[in-house]
């Protein structure tokens, strides 16, 4: 398999996370969002969205969406699970995830800002405050979702790593970026103690990767 | 069950569509956002998070996040199903119905667009050319990917309404409210007509719900 990636992208991120926690192995391809490499012609026929992360499988179709691919992962290579058994229990891990994966991460991601910048003249300031709302809003609802649990374990929903964590922990990585305060949020900052002990974890992490710098 | 909802909502919309697909009824609860009620107490207590839609079962539990809510509704009541079988066609489903529900929905949510007026002073011109900006972004994606699948048929995926028209439609609806010609899209298009002869999608439209006004 590919994998296009960004280091410091979140949606990339987030996958690295899943692949490393299904023991699997991708070549890495890094898109230089910086340049724009992810608008240009040779990354558009990967990905017409022009958007990382993608995956080529090795049949040659290419998969796009971080929540697409993730969920894909999932059904074929089901060990180890990232999704309880109970399907109740499934929606509360996947509301967890899409908090972040709709209501925080694409809000602030690059093309947003960019666009703030251009077409709302934000300065620094601006684009951090902003940055921060939407963040806030986001872990404030996790936390207490976390906190009314009443099964919660070490991870976001119970002893080990699911979807929430996958795409927790990208969003906590651009908080500190950000300058985000994460004392706020002591639940959440006890899972992301969690996650960075763990390998799958530290090995997917934005520095860790061959395109960082 | 109980669904809370508001009309005009997009997220709200596409949970309508695929309880009406999957034939199930849910008693309406509206959530009237043009005044904030879904960030009070009352209903803060079904959804922390303070956003509709949400879907309180008949044991009380509570689900929320359209998507997660959505996968739920597939694992529970698999009849008709909203996603193909074979894997890879599920992704390639699921990440036409990510570029809505990532890409472009939250972006123009209301709470973003609020946050424009208020932190940079957007007016409504500035508001429907944002919003126009993440519709067509994500458009030309669904269009470019309709397009090169050579499998096409009267919907985003084969011969029957599948997650990706559950959150196109809605996504329809919302870009003719902010003016956007969607005669740019002719695949896009001939999908709304599909659908829109469907009374699973006719039913579920804002202007036919009880809180329409």
């Amino acid at each position: 398999m590919k994998l296009y990636s960004f280091f410091r992208s979140g949606t990339s991120h987030r996958l690295r996370i899943a692949l490393n926690l299904k023991g699997l192995r991708a070549d890495y391809f890094p898109v230089d969002l910086r340049v724009d490499e992810q608008a240009q012609a040779p990354f558009k026929q990967v990905n017409p969205q022009g958007l990382v992360p993608a995956l080529t499988l090795d049949d040659g179709r290419t998969l796009i969406q971080s929540p697409a691919i993730i969920e894909w992962l999932e059904e074929r290579h089901p060990e180890p699970p990232l999704l309880p058994a109970d399907p109740e229990d499934r929606a509360q891990v996947r509301a967890l995830a899409a908090i972040v994966g709709c209501d925080v991460h694409p809000i602030n991601n690059r093309r947003i800002l960019q666009t703030l910048r251009r077409q709302f003249g934000a300065d620094e300031a601006a684009i951090n405050a902003w940055c921060a709302t939407w963040i806030a809003d986001g872990f404030d609802a996790i936390e207490a979702l976390l906190a009314r649990d009443t099964r919660r374990g070490d991870f976001c929903f119970g002893h080990a790593p699911t979807l929430a964590d996958v795409y927790l922990v990208p969003q906590i990585e651009s908080a500190r970026r950000f300058g985000v305060d994460l004392n706020r949020w002591p639940l959440i900052s006890a899972v992301d103690r969690a996650c960075a002990a763990l390998p799958a974890f530290a090995q997917a992490a934005p520095l860790a990767q061959p395109d960082a710098g």
